[in-house]
């Protein structure tokens, strides 16, 4: 029985991770599979197409991140129990990334940072925290704990997701139907949404022309966007030119439509976007060992796996 | 009965906020007294030195901040109460700034926007929140707020304060006897202290030097200092001296020995250091006229001021 890691630059920390939970563990890296017969469990982060296809006796395929579109893309994926990594090390940077970003736009910081550069001492009044609508894209295990973390800061909370959830102090919308609604009542909107079918680039400039329609703080310039979730659901061109129509006031993103953002991306230099590198909810080796070697044990001792993917709806 | 509302470059904003509140309340601005035996009240922020003095019949002396340092260095102030701004939206606003430069250095967004100027999508490795220790250097109401907002994060948690407070979850220290031992165990350095002579230059090199001596995670790369207190807290000549000798990493700077911080001060253009005007608890007009009004309405009535100062310990 072997554990083979495909497809991570960070394959040999993730060994190390496992073999540190486990050590009686076969554990194996891809392209070195050795004999493809004694593969029962795969970890993948964008595993080459049709790699998975080839082991015959795989029995799970645990994901590197908590969103699987990396491996549903691939058209070959065999019909197997795909694991998503749900962890509360990930879930807990994800909210600081979420709340940070939140905290940064609703005191104007793009500004201040502006005027720091020009050596300017400047007032600007931004808003307080009970008078900006934050407006949670995507409300799963990510989406739900940072409502939970900005809710004592006062802010006003709305949220949207596929389906209709209740979240204690947060003005729930959903579907289609519910869209206009949730972006008409939303200053800043914070993305944590899995990349489907259907949310591939849903942030457009239509979108984007919908948000916080009315009722918005005059002290807040406009609106916000922060994507935390994949670079597939926005459209950059559209970003950048909802920011210099004034429609979208700034932006944080984390994800992007190709990653490395290419060097020639003009969000790179954008005064009101600030640029990180997909580092939002870095999962450490040390948690992705532990809840591998997790999974891997209650399979064997034929216990259900946690967070099992539901390939028709992506997530 | 009436007001003076002294000297303040908001005087005309606060003039308006009192008379929305209480529209009878006869409210002045100085020099325009007016016939000052009428004047029974003082709304103040650095008042020229002497002027409070010349108010023969003055009741209560009102700070337009949490801080009263701007009062109590006028060596003619009258021996009356003095009432402290404390406003639950201006603690509010301070624990959302002191929240998002903790989340922002333990994050290393110095170093993300740095990489962002030169167009390089780079990991850093930034640590877990429970992985680094904040240190509150004061303890009062906005000190215990923060502590509380930055709990749930997961951060470990230490404060000082001039006399022993106990605070759930925050490791308490007092007095210069236990100065040395907070310091060592503190990470990020978030400072609220009032200005008094005792606190005066505190935040010199040999302070900055006992940070975080033990137990940092290698993740972090040295401690952070970040002041929302008084600029008279700090020397900001030690300070620049003590990020250029990689004794402390980064800070995040609201107030100044000199405010408006000098245009040619090397703070503005400092790679890892950030620089707000002084706007991390900005008191808006219409909570200080409505707190203004408050005290008198309930000194006219008999009833205790809130927030009194104590004289012999400034603040």
């Amino acid at each position: 029985m072997a554990l083979l890691i495909i497809g991570s630059k960070r394959a040999d920390a993730f060994a190390d991770a496992v073999r540190a939970e486990a050590p009686d563990l076969d554990v194996r890296i891809w392209p070195e599979a050795g004999r493809i017969e004694d593969i029962r469990y795969a970890l993948a982060w964008h595993p080459p197409t049709g790699v998975l296809k080839t082991l015959p006796n795989l029995e799970v395929i645990v994901s590197v991140g908590a969103g699987v579109d990396h491996l549903l893309k691939d058209p070959d994926l065999p019909d197997l129990p795909i694991v998503r990594y749900v962890d509360p090390d990930l879930t807990n940077r994800m909210v600081g990334y979420l709340v940070l970003h939140v905290l940064f736009h609703q005191r104007r910081m793009c500004e201040f940072l502006e005027l720091q550069r020009q050596r300017k001492w400047e007032f600007r009044g931004e808003p307080a925290m009970h008078e900006v609508r934050v407006g949670l894209m995507g409300l799963g295990v990510m989406g739900e704990a940072t409502a939970k973390a900005l809710k004592p800061f006062g802010f006003q909370l709305l949220g949207w997701s596929r389906t209709q959830k209740t979240i204690e102090g947060v003005r729930c919308f959903a579907g289609q139907e519910g869209l206009d609604e949730f972006l008409a009542g939303t200053d800043i909107l914070a993305c944590t949404l899995p990349l489907t079918p259907e949310t591939r680039g849903m942030i457009n400039r239509d979108l984007l022309r919908k948000l916080s329609r009315h009722g918005r703080h005059p002290r807040l310039p406009g609106p916000v966007f922060i994507n935390a979730g994949r670079g597939g659901l926005q459209v950059e061109a559209d970003i950048l030119a909802a920011l210099d129509a004034g429609e979208l006031y700034a932006a944080s993103l984390d994800v992007f439509e190709t990653e490395p953002l290419p060097e020639t991306s003009p969000l790179w230099t954008h005064p009101r976007v600030i640029v990180t590198p997909h580092n939002a909810a870095e999962s450490t080796p040390e948690s992705i060992g532990r809840y591998t070697v997790r999974q891997i044990r209650r399979h064997e001792a034929g216990e259900p796996l946690e967070n099992l993917v539901d390939r028709t709806r992506g997530y």
